[in-house]
């Protein structure tokens, strides 16, 4: 067994109304920034997962991504290793 | 002026109490999934900066993300540029 780390993006789908982004853009004004625009907030996931090799550890995440990090039905999901190499188990 | 899109990743400091990263590994045994540790739950921001280059924009997402996007006393931060090239401003 090997540990592998992962993060999963979480975002909401285009066209999906966005109240966070909208929050954000709303408040440049008061900071006096300018020219930031498609301002989209969603969740960021990092976890470590036990298992034999990376593609049974990728299984795992996508699983939890689709049913635990993520309401398929308005957001979108992006999964990155995070380490280059496995990191033997402690 | 062009366009840069960024992300920025903001994740609780080490040490700090994650409620949702507990929240997660308590679900896992109902889900019937082990082996995964070390569940970190922050924001993931996406944005678009028109500016002269890519330091102006990355300077402005820099104080967004300090400012606007967390919380610098238990939050952490990390700024990824999206776009390899900058797209002409519309």
């Amino acid at each position: 067994m090997s540990a592998y780390r992962f993060a999963v993006n979480v975002l909401p789908k285009d066209g999906i109304l966005d109240p966070q982004g909208r929050a954000v853009e709303g408040s440049l004004g008061h900071l006096g920034v300018n020219g930031v625009s498609r301002v989209r907030v969603g969740r960021r996931v990092e976890l470590t997962v036990d298992a034999t090799d990376a593609t049974d550890a990728r299984t795992t995440v996508e699983r939890l991504a689709g049913e635990l990090f993520s309401n398929p039905l308005i957001e979108s999901f992006a999964i990155e290793r995070l380490d280059a190499h496995a990191v033997a188990a402690r």
